[in-house]
């Protein structure tokens, strides 16, 4: 996607044709700086410390640092060490094993001569499929965001509400929840997104509210309080969420406040659609409450927060009052009966386990007990 | 309430009997400061930079300004200039404009020499009726605790959800949503309370969890996005929330995000609960989505937050992204099909038009066409 007109990936090879630039993320939204990472080392520290994240995202970055190692040495050794190396990084992030083991796949049976240039070709298709997955999965929200469009008054923008950041920044193009809006804007449907904060770690506020303002999309953020009062007002026309491991009958485990904002969908009649590659879908499952354990992260997430001070500084605050705890459950269930329809890379499901198993047929049979 | 053991109500006589000391609600979380005011002048400024807060305390602390004048120049142009000045302060406060009218109905028609005292002795009397009403409210409410707590295994901490701040920060003393909650605490009940941070303006986070840990009573602050999850997993027993207007029928307006608890409340079996002085009942009103407009605030609130950064400093910082707007509706209304009660210090009611008009008969008629 653009920003401030110009395209970018979230990870592309530097013009020397061999090392590898990223958009650290951590620095977003307040600066927007690129790293060049020319070991596999550099690689591993930049998943390590979040300079990119996004499961697709960090994916590709092990991917590359694969390849960065065999530039050094392509040794079976050198090829296990730096596997280790990068998988010890985020251990719970699904796209990082699934790229390395592909990595080893592709790497492990080559003489060593052969495998740098197998590694940076490997890399690049994960790069490429990863974008073909996201733009498909967009090309199918954008029908979805068609046709709400076409029951409202013609040239009234589209209000989408958005939580957490399921945009091209966690990805390496486009995104999942965001992939749809961005089509539909550069296709010139006129679409306003209502950008939830996302506390605690506010990735509304700071990446959402970033990548859409950088591509020129217009958008709001509101408090995650707000979005119950602006739907009972008329003001959200749809949602549309991203979510980090569904069930094979449909229930959504995503960014915490999601069930809260399904609950107030349904209320008031709007309709409440998921974007997800299917590699998420979670096939032995068949209850998202029961069987989703909830990571509960650090309290100093809910007690500190980052942002800008008027001296320009970049700081971390503490916001609760001191001597209180936190609590930090970082993730929620939204149920299936909630909602409308999971949009996937093939095409959009009803959410339940006969819609899942219609689109996914090799894999849907005796899923769900 | 108990600040560090120490019995405190958020405004009080000074020990030379004369001047008015209150807490500086500014400075909290992060500092405990109080200040005394010897002046007219002084109390409206109080008012209107937000040293004192919450309609309740806003109509004491400007009850007392107006004694505070009489001591100077006790002439009806005298009582009708203080009237005016902090009439003006905080025009949209219900209590401010209640407290002035029975200040000059207390005061007009005595000899000036006499005001001062009966001015004392007024303000004196609405502080300590709100501390009844306040208290009567509790105790409605402590007898809701008890009822539920009698359904749980004996020891096991009740676990209460709360909204905002409707404390005793915010009224004279003991709270409205919190009054029952202290009174369950000083009982020897064991209660725990799940404390809403509350965006924009982090009341939950600041002033809830301030009071509730300053008198002693365990808590755990999480963002607002938490609760429906925790309802899920069966860890809130009950919701009390405040409310700043009641429609006759039992619709309630409450801080902004008030509504998306109420949804999950019902989705989860657990039981909603909003106090209120009767005094916030708006018997005019049927309907509160259609008759209850919601004050659209500031974008910097939901843009920047104020907390204390590493160097000890209270700063204010920016957290959504440069460049993004924001939006930001103050409250929310959640229908009476969500409450499950209304404590008010009458009693409990149901939540609809009936269930009011049984407590409150002398209004009840007639009400909501």
């Amino acid at each position: 996607m653009k920003i401030h007109g110009q395209a970018y990936r979230t990870i592309w090879l530097a013009q020397d044709g061999w090392r590898v630039s990223v958009i650290d993320q951590t620095r977003l939204p307040f600066r927007f700086e690129t790293v060049t990472l020319s070991s596999c080392e550099a690689a591993a520290e930049a998943i390590r410390s979040m300079v990119v994240r996004g499961s697709p995202l960090i994916g590709a970055t092990a991917a590359y640092g694969t390849a960065l190692a065999m530039r050094v040495d392509a040794s079976d050794a050198a090829l296990d060490g730096a596997l280790g190396l990068l998988g010890a990084t985020r251990p719970t992030a699904v796209n990082l094993h699934w790229a390395l083991d592909r990595m080893r796949a592709a790497l492990a049976s080559l003489a060593p001569g052969e495998r740098v240039e197998a590694a940076y070709a490997e890399a690049a298709a994960i790069c490429d499929e990863d974008v073909a997955l996201c733009r498909a999965i967009g090309e199918h929200g954008l029908e979805v965001i068609r046709a709400v469009a076409a029951e409202r008054p013609a040239g009234k923008a589209l209000n989408i509400l958005t939580h957490c950041n399921a945009g091209w920044l966690a990805t390496v193009d486009w995104g999942t929840a965001l992939a749809p809006i961005y089509l539909a804007h550069d296709a010139g449907i006129p679409v306003h997104v209502w950008v939830d904060e996302t506390r605690p770690r506010n990735q509304g506020a700071a990446l959402t509210a970033y990548e859409l303002g950088a591509h020129g999309v217009p958008h709001t953020v509101i408090a995650d309080n707000a979005g119950g009062h602006l739907m009972q007002q008329g003001q959200i026309d749809m949602v549309i969420v991203g979510t980090d491991r569904t069930t094979a009958t449909g229930d959504v485990a995503n960014k915490i406040g999601t069930y809260l904002k399904a609950l107030a969908a349904h209320d008031n009649g709007v309709p409440f659609y998921v974007a997800l590659p299917s590699p998420t879908i979670d096939w032995s499952l068949s209850d998202g409450l029961r069987d989703i354990p909830i990571e509960e992260r650090s309290a100093r997430e809910v007690t500190h927060l980052t942002g800008v001070s008027e001296d320009g500084e970049v700081r971390a605050f503490r916001v609760v009052a001191p001597g209180s705890n936190a609590a930090n459950p970082a993730f929620d269930v939204t149920p299936a009966r909630l909602v409308t329809g999971l949009i996937t890379e093939r095409g959009v499901a009803a959410a339940s386990a006969e819609g899942l198993a219609r689109l996914f047929p090799e894999r849907g049979s005796g899923a769900a007990g």
